[in-house]
């Protein structure tokens, strides 16, 4: 993978066999980086790691992130986690954005970043706010990606007290009109507050990718 | 007019020749309030005045509100304009909502209440917004009309601050997706601060209706 | 809770760890107000409230109401449920609509209101509707939250018949074009009757909050 | 035209040139029926007029409605203008929505209907409403268009109290989320009133010919 | 019911123990007609047929009709079924349609039409249409339904076909953009053969409801 | 251009400077094709006309299409007209369409096809398609492009009755919900006639360059 | 089947009996040519084929594709394969527009088309694009069907590469805004690219029977 | 300003009166920064221009730039224009995205960043892509703004073949479905390509300051 970024392979829309052909094909390759089967649901994990028995065999480790719904497959002796790239923050308006966020996650720290997170702190726990970003600007994170649903104004709040470039995570929280995250979508682009760029609604994906370019070509 | 509220004509859609219609029959009737006609442009204003002679001489008053793009046709033998059943708190995000506010003024003034403003308070301005809401409240409004376009998220903070109820009034401010007022109506909706309720986008006459409901029962 | 409105946390989007932790994080507070789970399907609440059997002994009371879906966390040693704001009605057009004024009458009831409610009163029955709100408005109600589902009307044509505000809540009642709510919440904002606003699709909650700060401002 | 209505051209959209073959063709041919130009701009129709004197010469006359927005050519010696076919009512809820029941109301006469109108009755006017529906009744109308924007619940109003088939014509009148006739027709096809179907937005043209069909099968 | 149809109620969105309490109150009511039950599944049909024991004991049927998810509650002593109104035709495009045919269909019968159909004659079968429509109208029905998903297009032919009044029913067949009866839907609104009103899309009810106020005027 | 197609400069979004430069910049080229500069106003090409008199004078010809809104460059020292590449037929349901089909059309022939057109022969002119797509099937046209506004069943139709492929074009006529060319765009979509593909709305442009895909690799 | 298309059934919204009746009606026919099933789940199918053993024994051959949910019914002895109308391309952009192709695969064979395919070759794959779409255009495809969900940009990147007809399938990948096919569609829609004409999201089929037009005429 | 941005004040919405009163305040602010008028129309600029004589006599420059629409207010005595935070790169697809793309350089230019642009090279330009963003690279841009508009896949394109982050601004060209933005908008949101965020449709401000983010936490 040119430009180091964590393989990731997509596991909704695929069914079980086309995993393991992928799978398989991936870890006969010699000196791949770690792989990545985002949006994996538990029990598809579970079939899935029946099947691939033989990988552990071979030294491979399977990791599944329930929250995040990730399975990494590493294998050690092959690459080595390494997290000197720079520091990326993590914001969620709500429990309910964890998820999204927690994706976020796993996939900056495979791609060599720290991560420090800071959930639920929207709304109610909008007191909570000021002083977890305080420590992040502290810490010197580079970037901030905000997963928030609902209204999702979260994001300018954030983007109103930081000066390092705001990622906005719409995350499909909230119904009725404007819900599923249409209304967090359109405001986070509508926002009036300097330094939000957004990618699309759940793509917590996305957001670490992005958030890796801007560390990655920082130092 | 049963509930006491200004008699309001909604000039836009009505050619010319209606609204003479209107203005002459209702002006010939006893008793009669106020007559309000709503969301009429300068030049077609220009036009009645010339057909509305007749009328001051017969001791109307005409009076054009610029901004609001109301024209007030009242007439001092027949009613009065109380202002005591209590005061109502206006803000706006921005300059650009300000028409939308002092439509909602003045229809809130024609049924009787005392109006408090406070423009251009958000975003920029939002260190503006603290003093001027604390103000309001102690100066007693019973309720406050936020006009906001764009995300409209000064609707969630005002009502996260304050007791009173809230009245959303998306304002059509805003380009690009969710633009023209969308993201702010879905974004007013969405809220999880408590308090706040919507009226449609640019609708400061319903607002302002409505906010009279609220102090009329109050008393 | 500043503004004295009952806790409320949203089920929906939470899964069952997330839950637990948040309830008994909540029930260890001391002073706390009653908690409520709302959007809390049967299903949930039955495996919770295994798992919550330690609250029951501590003198907790667990109490479902399967309509409204919200369970209802109290300690009778801790807060008295007060109903001496004032009066709110709550009215729906049909059967479907009844599980979203249900959630409606909780929250106000736990929020310090009387609830009146006269339910199916739209389309069919709408001769019962004129002495049903005459009793309401005879009562004293200070606000009547509308549940509509389809093309919502009855919210017009209350407010056309009483003074008081009334708060519009389309319900996700009806299917085909406008269906899920809509067309209700459209016609709603369309409405020309005066003295409306509107809260989200099958949002009782926000309803009764926004109720409430009226009659708690009304004293 | 086998089905024995006004043979109508829509002008919008066709430029002045397309306008004047099309109707200088269709006047040559022998035994046609009056023309009827639709959604003729005031602007247009002058131009036009200077175009077809020879047609004026000619015997045919040119008479231009300019509520409505149509011109009719006819020709005394060609053909009657009948109307014993049967009566339709037209009911508008506005002064707004009038063009387009005018515009339905001179494509029904022209196909051979008797006409009764009531404009103006819905919202405030609802009082003028029953006795001016129970006349249309008791006039035996064998049908009513409703022309209604902003919300559109007046036809629903009319379907309940009528029995005859009521034919709803949303009107691009409202503005914000729902306007231009949006909510006007989602309420419309979500009614639970018995006896309504649509046609669509601003199409009184169309209201009109449904119409026809009807009393022209009914006798 | 005033206006002689049947009295129908929706059981999609209403739970089994609300159904109970709407049927049970209704067959306690003296004179009263036959009931329907409309969107039932069969599932829940058989949960009903159970607890409805006692009815049928009192001498009441219960008639289920699959295709239609109608339930009939009759009962011979009350009412007495007459066709004797006129004739109503009902068309489908293709097999597809046919569940939302048989809704109209039934709601028909039971409001005292005699029904003719012509099913799955669209596209493939367009030679077939025209024998059915002829047959149709040689027997002089009153007006056709024409059930039709897709592009809908089947309703634009049989209208510029025949002379009587054409409802179409848009059904939500088809996937993709336009699906689930919006092209349909859109199509119909945009015809411009003469003749045609539409309802909700899979409202075949208001379809017949319709069809009935039609025919019961025409005599 | 690599493709054979004619070079096309769409104006549309583009001021008079920057289409000056272009077409300089174009003309300077040596062995240049001719250039199409297409969707440009009267009046743009009126102004473009007095600013592009010295190519006229180099012995560029300047060639305005007034229905296609197109502007052919053209010199004859530089490349010839070949018509050789075969048959592409066009037709339209109306008048109003006839600007989308002459844009195609020019574009077709520019490109090398010979093309047959029959304009006006939807709906009311049904009776004229049947001889008219016979002659184009006759003629050995190897593709048929339709342009059809409002509901655009005309694809529909036209595709049901020849063999070979039919490339639709919805075109922005009409008014209301599905106006605009949505109707006919999903509807087109949504045709289960067999031979169907689209191109997006009022795209003659996009219908002739596949138009021209199809003939040129026929050969 | 007057043009030589496979006959194909769309299972999808039939019921159990209704594929029944619709199969042995066909297999009845004489000199029926294969009979297509699509859009049949496997449950659906291993329920059919229990109840078409009768077929099976009467020399039937029951073939079920997984991949492309389509059942072939065919008869050797009542027609052979063909596959000498010319040769079509079909290209995917990743993994989970697999069944799309496979569907067109299908119809395009059964139709009698050669095909040549080239799968997951869009995004991380695209340098095994261009020696992939070489090979197909030296084998002398007349057509390149692309199916491609997310943005679908890899019609244009295909359409910008090769001269012959590129037919778009926008497949419903993708989530978030846009997703479920509809930004790859706006895309097909909206791209430069010379020569692209699309079908209906997820329309594998349509693609192929249009495919199938550009080939036979071709001859 | 906190964050060293230019200030901006969007006209847009504003009347002339307005930006007299903000332009007039601002400059009499000590040791304020440049002042930026975004999105001015050239009449509106003539129309200012004249009533702000008197700061241009106070020492204030008046800058307009006619493509980016930004009228630049500065005054030597105050600030000074530094470049020195870092260079960003600007890329169009055609030339109708130039204006975007404009004024996102006015921006980053006043926010002190040094910008390389390379416009219209998409579709047609595609191979002067290449060296352009080649150059880009080697200059050491830290990041690139996209503007496209159509299907706007040139953000894909480039996030593809550079490692910095890519921000996309997709521009209100084409027209149809998916036109004035929405198909660039949905296409960059879906795209695959890693290192993409997006801005709102039009919005060249809001990507300049966020790229301005970007480069000043780069140091
Ligand atoms: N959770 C995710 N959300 C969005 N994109 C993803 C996700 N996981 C993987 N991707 C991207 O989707 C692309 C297509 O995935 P695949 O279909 O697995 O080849 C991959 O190259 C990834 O860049
Ligand atoms: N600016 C406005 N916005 C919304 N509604 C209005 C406005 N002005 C008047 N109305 C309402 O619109 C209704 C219809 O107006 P009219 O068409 O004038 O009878 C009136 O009864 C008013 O309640
Ligand atoms: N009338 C038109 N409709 C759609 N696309 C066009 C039209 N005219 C030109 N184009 C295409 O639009 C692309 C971009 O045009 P331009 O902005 O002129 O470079 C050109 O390469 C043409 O392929
Ligand atoms: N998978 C499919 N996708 C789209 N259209 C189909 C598919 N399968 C069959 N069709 C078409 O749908 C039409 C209606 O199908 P039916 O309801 O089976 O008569 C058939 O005539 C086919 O042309
Ligand atoms: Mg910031
Ligand atoms: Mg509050
Ligand atoms: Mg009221
Ligand atoms: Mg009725
Ligand atoms: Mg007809
Ligand atoms: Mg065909
Ligand atoms: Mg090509
Ligand atoms: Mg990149």
């Amino acid at each position: 993978n040119r430009t180091g970024f964590p393989e990731a392979i997509l596991a909704q829309g695929k069914d079980h066999d086309d995993l393991l052909i992928i799978i398989n094909g991936y870890c006969t390759k010699k000196n791949s980086n770690n792989l990545l089967i985002t949006r994996l649901d538990k029990n598809d994990y579970n079939r899935l790691k029946k099947d691939l028995k033989h990988l552990e065999e071979k030294g491979y480790n399977l990791d599944y992130n329930n929250k995040a719904k990730i399975l990494i497959i590493s294998n050690e002796s092959k690459n080595k986690l390494s997290t000197n790239y720079g520091k990326i923050g993590i914001i969620t308006g709500g429990t309910s954005d964890i998820p999204i966020a927690e994706e976020a996650k796993v996939i900056a720290e495979q791609g060599g970043a720290e991560v420090l997170t800071s959930y639920d702190v929207g709304v109610a726990g909008i007191n909570r706010l000021f002083p977890q970003l305080a420590k992040m600007v502290k810490e010197g994170v580079k970037t901030i990606i905000v997963c928030a649903g609902m209204e999702g104004a979260l994001t300018s709040v954030v983007a109103g007290l930081v000066d390092v470039p705001v990622i906005g995570v719409p995350t499909s929280v909230g119904y009725g009109i404007g819900g599923k995250g249409k209304a967090a979508l359109y405001g986070m682009l509508q926002s009036c507050a300097p330094g939000i760029a957004v990618v699309n609604i759940d793509n917590g994906f996305g957001a670490a990718v992005f958030a890796l370019t801007i560390i990655k070509n920082n130092k």
